[in-house]
C-alpha cells in the first residue's frame, strides 16, 4: 500500500516545498545544479556549461531535464522522478525542455527561481519553453525551506566546525615570519582535507597579513609575513555538504597599541551580539549589538560590513546579520557572527563565531580561543 | 604624455574586447565576478549574493559596481577605472547601479553578458536599471577573445599540468585495496596544494571505481577499492589562475578481459584526434576522429560525452570539441581530448590530455603515462 510507505527524507522536503511555493502563489519552482536541489532530492551537480534545471510543480512529480552523460546519478533514488536527458548539441536542449515542460503543464504560470543561482543561461531556455511564463523570484520561500536545521544537519555542522578548528590547531605551527600568505593557505587547506572535510573545501581560506587584513575580502598573495603583522585566517570545512565558517586573527609578535585596542574591541562586539541572540529578535538587532560596541569606542567607519550571514549548506544565505532585516530568529537557524575592524594601510581584525538559535536562547558552536594571540617570532 | 606609457597587458586585453563588441554590434558588455573579468582586470571577486558588475563600453573608462568592503580591490590598478561601491543593503543596489549606468549613457542600447556566468541576481539589477536595454548574449565574443592564448598564459598551463602530473604520481603509493575513492581524493588534492597549485584548485578531482567509474561525472564515495575495479582519476591544478584537466585510468590488480580491450581503444582514439590536432580544421574533426575508432570497434553507444572542450581560466571554454562545432582550429587554443568508454555497472576508461595547437600543428602539453597500469594488489 503506497501510503503506508515510508516518506524519506526528501519527499518530506519536496512537500514542504510544494506547499510553500502554493503559499507564496508561484505555480512551479526551477531550480539549476546548486545546494537547493541536493536539499530537495540529494543529487549533486556542478554548475557547467550544461545546464541542468529541475521543476517542481503541485500535482506533478519533480521533472529534472539534465545532460544525458549525468544520467545514471538519477537511477535508484529513494523517490520517484521525471528525467528529461539531453546530448551534447545546444541547438537541441531548447525543444528537450519544452518537452518535460508539456508533460507538467506549466504554461502561462508563475515560476519561481532563485536569482543568485539561476544564470542568464537557464533563464533563456525556460522562457523559449514557456514564453508566456512569469518568472519571478522565489529567494525567500527557498531560504524559509532551508534555514530551520534539523538535528542531522546540526550534527554536520558541529562534524564541519570541528574539522576546521582542528585544521587550524594543527596549522599554527607553521605560520612563521617569512612564510608567505599562499603558504599559509596551501598547509591550512590540506591539514582541512586531511583532518576529514568533504574533498570540495566550501571556500579557499583567507590568510591575510600586514596591510592585507584591512581588506575583508583579501586573498592570498605572496607576501611574506612580517613582525608586527595582524595576521587574519578566514576558513572553513564541508561535511556530508555542510559548512562551517570561522575567524580568527592573530599577531606577529608584538601588535602595535592600537591594534590590540581594536582587537579587544572586536572580541567584545563578537560576545555583544552573541549574548544577544535567541528566538524572536530581529536579526538587525544582533548587527547592532556589535556595531554598538565598535561605534561607541569610535571605530564605526572601520567596521564596513554587516554582522553575519546564515550558514548551511551555502556558505552564504539567510538569516542575514545586517541593518535592516527584520527577520524574526527561530529554533534552528544556523549563522555567523563576525565583526571586524579595518584600518587601511595598517591592518584588521574580525573574529567569527558560529552560531545556532536554540528553544531558549543560542549555542556558540564555534570554541576556538577568540583572544588576539601573538605567534611568538623568536 | 599620455600616449607615451606603456599600454599594459590589461588596457590591451580591454580594448581587444571593445574592438570585439563593436564588431558584434554591441554597446556594451556587462561582466559579473569570474575568470573574463579577471582576464580583464586582474580584478578577483567570487560569485556571491552581494553583485559585481562591470561595464565595458566603446568611449568609456570600465566601471565597476561593487560592494563597498571589496572597495580596496580597486586601489593601485594599472589601468583607469571608475568604481561604484554600494553598501549592505540589498534595496540600495538598483538605485546604486543606475548611478553607475548614467555616467555611461547607456540607455536603449545592446548589451551582451555572458550567459553561463550572469545571473538572474546581477540580469534584473541591469534590466531595472536600463529599462529599455537590449540584453543578449556575448558568448562568442567573449570566447574569441580568450580562446588564443600567449605565451605568459601557455607558461601557467605548463605549470599547472607540471603541478597534476607530480601530485598524482605522488599519489599512486596511497591508491590500494580498501582505500576509500574519498580518502584518494583528499591525498591527490594535498598533493596539488604542496607541489604548487593555487590554494584554489579549479575543481575537485573525480575517483571513480569499479561500477562508479561507469559514471563520467562521479562523485568520490566512501567505496573502497577492490581487486580488479577499474579507477578513473580526473584531476586538475590551477597556477595563477590558468587550469590542467587531466584523466588517466588504473586498474587494481588484474583487469577482465573486456576492460582491458576498451582501455586499448580508448588510447587509441585519443591518439587518434591528437593526431588530428592543427591549425584551419573544425573542432568537430576531433571529436568524429576518435569516435570513429570507438564505433569500429563497436563501443559507440558507450561513448557518451564529447571528445573535449576548451581549457584556460575556465575549466570548460571554447573550443568545444564535439560533434556540429565548426569552429577552425587556430594557433594558440588550448583544449582536451578526453575519450572514454563506460559499461554500466562493470566499469569505465578515459584517458585526458591537453594540447594546444602550434603554427604547424599541436603540441600535447601532459605526458604521464597513458596505458592501463596495474596497481599491484599483494
Amino acid at each position: 500500500m503506497p501510503n503506508n510507505l515510508p516518506v524519506t527524507q526528501f519527499e518530506t522536503r519536496q512537500n514542504r516545498l510544494i506547499s510553500a511555493i502554493q503559499v507564496a502563489g508561484l505555480d512551479a519552482l526551477a531550480l539549476n545544479a546548486g545546494p537547493t536541489l541536493t536539499y530537495l532530492t540529494g543529487l549533486h551537480f556542478h554548475l557547467s556549461e550544461r545546464p541542468v534545471i529541475a521543476l517542481f510543480s503541485p500535482g506533478n512529480r519533480p521533472a529534472l531535464f539534465l545532460p544525458e552523460l549525468e544520467g545514471r546519478k538519477v537511477e535508484g533514488l529513494p523517490f520517484a522522478l521525471d528525467a528529461f536527458p539531453y546530448g551534447e548539441d545546444p541547438l537541441e536542449w531548447a525543444q528537450g525542455l519544452s518537452g518535460a515542460i508539456k508533460t507538467l503543464k506549466l504554461d502561462s504560470q508563475k515560476i519561481g527561481v532563485e536569482p543568485r543561482r539561476f544564470r542568464v543561461l537557464e533563464l533563456r531556455l525556460l522562457e523559449t519553453a514557456i514564453p508566456s511564463a512569469q518568472i519571478q523570484s522565489a529567494e525567500d520561500c527557498v531560504a524559509r525551506l532551508r534555514m530551520h536545521k534539523d538535528q542531522a544537519e546540526l550534527a554536520n555542522m558541529r562534524q564541519a566546525i570541528a574539522v576546521a578548528q582542528k585544521a587550524l590547531n594543527n596549522t599554527l605551527p607553521s605560520i612563521k615570519i617569512g612564510r608567505t600568505e599562499r603558504q599559509i593557505a596551501s598547509e591550512l587547506t590540506m591539514q582541512l582535507l586531511s583532518n576529514g572535510s568533504d574533498s570540495e573545501i566550501p571556500f579557499a581560506p583567507i590568510i591575510a597579513s600586514g596591510p592585507n587584513s584591512a581588506n575583508p575580502h583579501a586573498v592570498p598573495t605572496d607576501r611574506q609575513l612580517q613582525s608586527g603583522d595582524l595576521l587574519i585566517v578566514d576558513w572553513g570545512a564541508s561535511v556530508n555538504e555542510y559548512i562551517s565558517d570561522l575567524t580568527r586573527t592573530f599577531v606577529l609578535g608584538e601588535p602595535e597599541r592600537e591594534l590590540s585596542q581594536i582587537a579587544r574591541i572586536v572580541l567584545e562586539a563578537n560576545a555583544a551580539a552573541r549574548q544577544q541572540a535567541k528566538p524572536g529578535i530581529p536579526a538587525s538587532q544582533l548587527d547592532q549589538a556589535a556595531r554598538e560596541v565598535i561605534e561607541k569606542a569610535g571605530y564605526g567607519e572601520f567596521f564596513t560590513h554587516r554582522t553575519g550571514h546564515g550558514l548551511g549548506m551555502d556558505s552564504h544565505e539567510e538569516p542575514y546579520i545586517r541593518a535592516g532585516n527584520s527577520l524574526l530568529l527561530a529554533p534552528g537557524m544556523t549563522f555567523t557572527i563576525e565583526p571586524g575592524i579595518y584600518l587601511p594601510g595598517r591592518g584588521g581584525v574580525r573574529i567569527e563565531d558560529n552560531l545556532v538559535i536554540t528553544d531558549s536562547g543560542s549555542e556558540t558552536l564555534s570554541d576556538f580561543h577568540r583572544e588576539l594571540v601573538s605567534i611568538q617570532t623568536i
